[in-house]
């Protein structure tokens, strides 16, 4: 079917209503009735708006449709069956199956899927990451659709995502909000108050419409003025959820269920039955990325014993890696601080100030992922638990993205425990797939800098306040995955790991330990995750099995827990002694924070003395 | 001084002034001048608005004072010295320092601070939970006041706040937004449009006053105003970072910036020098909460074997709880799946819908807590991960909240990985003192409901979505950092740790291990933190130090971190195979995904016969 007269685009609305239900009673979960409401309005743009080539998902030129609204991935997937890419028999034997592809809620295992939704609100702040892509990277006239629900207009990530989108003047970014009026256990807070939605979304900068859902003339046409627009356009519809069966049609108590057989049946027949419609849509102009060119990185080089901070470093590293052109950065408004604004100064037009909006500031590296780009996002330590729940689903996005947290521990001193972050390395290892690197020095946190650009999925390096002296030459490596021992003889009676800080209070334990006649191993993880288990083992096993293990973090899932995770794999017996920060730090020097936490040179020679001795 | 005149309130702003500098300068760091742009409006407030009996701050009847924009500490802390309730030596002694309660942003250790701040975009959403307490539950006439920044508008959660307070026409609601346009690295989004943050004030159900926040007349008039308002009223305070001082008032730079020592005699001349006012404002009428007639609180009770899911254990007992009048209830509009809408039904008056806005939700608990009210959210435990900077900085507010959070892991099935939480364990195991209980059977969730209504700081309940046998009689007891064993016998050869679902599946490999001959000990660990090392020294010393560890969650930090912790802690070693969620899961049935995820039945009897039999 290729020319779409209205009536057309309502047999395949018809179609995506029934294909929605057939398929979820078929697997006996999923949201039928949320994808009923949004039908007439993704069949008009699936017809008549989205220009994309479907046997070609990497076309740059491809418009990008993203479900916010994840739940209603009956009605995505009806989509796919009608754009001729997914069979029929796929769609009814694979939704919500064991190895399906079809999974309960959209995840880029489908090649025409960008991003995973599914926890509500973050499909929106992905797009605004695309469209950032689109207008300002790639400089393609793709656009950028994205269909919300209402209830997720409570999520305050959706206005963060507003506001950026008007900020960024994102006229390639249009949301479409499927206000059906019922949530999950009930009606929404604003109901089908289509004025209070436009209200707040004009107020935000974005050009509002409003129109009855379930008018293809309205939606066709609103859908066209959203391609002409010169900010970003957010169409409100008005819709019912459940349209078309009269049985659940903005009816309470249908959130989530399918329909059991029979009213399936029933269901189909007033939807006018099963149909088996291909449609064609515009086609994208053809159309490449803008290509920039491609220079030389080269690290900077730190003198030995020279004091920088890991967070000068990391900027000067990004800025130096922004030779490669699809390096990124993106800023939650504190780039003086973590000297992101190193890479701001050289590559102003490849850096992206999100302001104090950690949330989109994730969602925006997602998005930048989604076209290839490298994006580095950075910010306190402690703010990316902000962003948590975007973070742990860019890892089911299967994105690559590469954060940095600065001011970590109690290390930073007189700003208190509100700055401090002493919870994110639990946070970022629990991340599937996530790498996590917290280098002791300039020169590593430089090279890291680059094995992250190299690097796919979550990749997390936490950075320190202040300067501390550089303990490795210009010229070292530090593959991620591996530890450096940074001090040894073969007289070693015990093994001092840190990270970090820590590492260089590791080192003046050593100094103190030897002056008692305790030779002490000094190891520097930094890599956390992958860590290096023979490494550990190694030391471990040259040093009588006694191991400390300091962290400025606290004691569950950081450092300790990831050493003892690597030596319980490799079956292997220490005695450890675990200094973390254990109680609620408050304000103080970092030296008074690191010794009232348990965790100074002196703190750490004592558990070494008490290994050793006891 | 006690009759203020607009003179005598500039001369208390220009102390305000001074002694931030004072302070700040003293300290070596600090915000002076967001806290000099601010110091006008609050000059106004303490001396005729803000209602505060200084020497009983915790009478139930004063109004509330909140600093959104933490960073402005030192005008806090000037405005205590100039309420005559810390001296100015402890101002000029103490801020920053160590061991002192004058923090670099505020925290309750300080009488008068309600909820720590530092974490921009929490302190308002605080002031919604505190005001809700006023408003419907306590029934008495305090206001609650917030100082907010401007850059803070920027983050979502503003607008969830913001929402939610008109949602609830929480009258007694009044942010102060403190526009000085300048954020920390340069020029905020909207500088001084004020116009556009009314809007978007405006169409989120709020009275937007707009006034020139250096003009003491028209503040006093829109504070009048605002004690009077009928829905939430947000003053836009047009004001000057610096305030007052020539060299730095409204110049870029100077955030997070003490005065050198010079610059700040010269400041201090510019002001008008030091001042020591002691001045008395309005003081609260006498009043009490309202109080709610107790019941007893009867657990519900469980037949062994029956199938029950522990989400609707914890939905009931929550219920059976409610019979203390001061549990409240919070819900992120999934009330149906968590089961919290058991309380609802029962006890509609103390149940607060926070609609799809979890920050706001966990918010809306510590700032019930604030009044002392025994406020248990829940939602989805995936979704817990949007508020993991509000649970965080709940943990440094010593706030006493409960959060339960169902659907966890792969055992959700069909839903998909968005909907799973694979880390919530290690999140929520890593805040400061929380503590983090997972029960496997309906008759320890019920029991662990009321332990959670006793227990102070962060507590976390994880509850499984699928029904599964009641393992233990009604009145067995559950107390918080035990642990059950559930199987033992005297030849035991292993221990099998299990929570939640893989407790059960720990119980069937147990029975299939006995038809191979091996005799397994099985443990019940549903308290993770504090976690009941005792029992699990006891459990490995019987069962030759072999163990396997089963959980729905990632590797990293969950029950395998929290066990390895625990043993190392006792020096003790063991043999420990563990078993969890490697790899990203899709959809599927709970049997197949446990299965794929190898932490079924069949995989953990495996792995224990690897540890009896390798």
């Amino acid at each position: 079917m290729t020319v779409q007269t209205l009536d057309d685009i309502h047999e395949l609305a018809q179609q995506l209503r029934v294909d929605s239900i057939r398929c979820s009673t078929a697997a006996g979960s999923g949201h039928p009735t949320s994808s009923m409401s949004a039908a007439d309005v993704m069949a008009a743009l699936l017809t008549r708006h989205l220009r994309y080539d479907w046997q070609r998902p990497d076309d740059p030129a491809n418009d990008h449709l993203i479900f916010s609204k994840g739940h209603a991935s009956p009605l995505l997937y009806s989509m796919f069956k009608a754009a001729g890419v997914i069979t029929d028999e796929e769609l009814m034997t694979g939704y919500r199956q064991f190895g399906s592809r079809l999974e309960g809620h959209p995840t880029p295992v489908l090649p025409w899927v960008d991003v995973a939704t599914g926890s509500l609100g973050q499909g929106l702040p992905d797009g605004v990451g695309v469209a950032l892509a689109g207008r300002y990277l790639d400089e393609l006239p793709y656009r950028v659709w994205v269909l919300c629900g209402d209830s997720e207009m409570a999520e305050g990530s959706m206005w963060e995502a507003f506001d950026k989108a008007a900020y960024y003047r994102l006229s390639n970014l249009t949301a479409i909000v499927d206000v059906n009026r019922l949530g999950q256990r009930g009606p929404t807070e604003l109901g089908w108050d289509l004025d209070a939605y436009a209200k707040r979304v004009e107020a935000f900068g974005c050009h509002a419409i409003p129109i009855d859902g379930h008018d293809l003339g309205e939606i066709d046409k609103a859908l066209g003025h959203a391609a002409e627009a010169d900010r970003p356009t957010v169409i409100l519809a008005r819709t019912r959820k459940g349209r078309g069966f009269d049985e659940v049609e903005d009816r309470e108590g249908w959130h989530g269920r399918p329909l059991p057989a029979e009213m399936a049946e029933r269901a189909i027949v007033e939807l006018g039955g099963e149909r088996h419609l291909i449609v064609t849509g515009p086609r994208p102009e053809a159309g490449s990325p803008r290509t920039r060119p491609s220079g030389e990185v080269s690290l900077p080089r730190y003198e030995l014993g020279a004091k920088v901070a890991t967070r000068l470093a990391f900027g000067q590293a990004l800025a130096a890696v922004g030779a490669r052109p699809d390096v990124i950065a993106l800023d939650g408004e504190v780039g003086n601080s973590t000297h992101a604004e190193e890479f701001a100064k050289k590559y102003p037009e490849r850096y992206f100030e999100m302001f104090i909006a950690e949330q989109q500031m994730v969602a925006a590296a997602v998005g930048l992922s989604v076209r290839g780009y490298v994006p580095f996002a950075a910010t306190f330590a402690a703010f990316l638990s902000r962003a948590y729940d975007f973070i742990r689903m860019s890892a089911i996005s299967q994105a690559n993205i590469r954060l940095s947290g600065s001011h970590a521990g109690v290390e930073i001193g007189a700003d208190g425990p509100s700055q401090m972050a002493l919870e994110d390395i639990a946070m970022m290892r629990a991340v599937h797939g996530s790498t996590v690197l917290y280098p002791s020095d300039a020169t590593s946190a430089a090279y890291l800098v680059q094995e992250m650009a190299e690097r796919s999925g979550i990749v997390y390096m936490r950075t320190t306040r202040g300067a501390y002296p550089v303990l490795y030459p210009p010229d070292e490596t530090f593959p991620v995955g591996g530890a450096k021992v940074v001090r040894s003889s073969p007289d070693d009676q015990v093994t001092l790991i840190g990270a970090g800080v820590t590492l260089h209070n590791c080192l003046a334990a050593a100094d103190e330990l030897g002056r008692d006649g305790i030779s002490a191993r000094v190891l520097d993880l930094y890599s956390l995750k992958p860590i290096d288990t023979d490494a550990l083992v190694a030391a471990a096993s040259a040093t009588g099995n006694r191991l400390v293990v300091a962290e400025d973090h606290y004691p569950q899932g950081g450092i300790g827990g990831a050493v003892l995770e690597a030596f319980s794999d490799a079956n292997h017996r220490v005695h450890l002694i675990h200094l973390a920060v254990r109680g609620l730090p408050g304000s103080g020097t970092p030296a008074e924070l690191m010794e009232a936490a348990g965790i100074s040179a002196a703190r750490i020679a004592q558990a070494a003395r008490d290994l050793v001795r006891g």
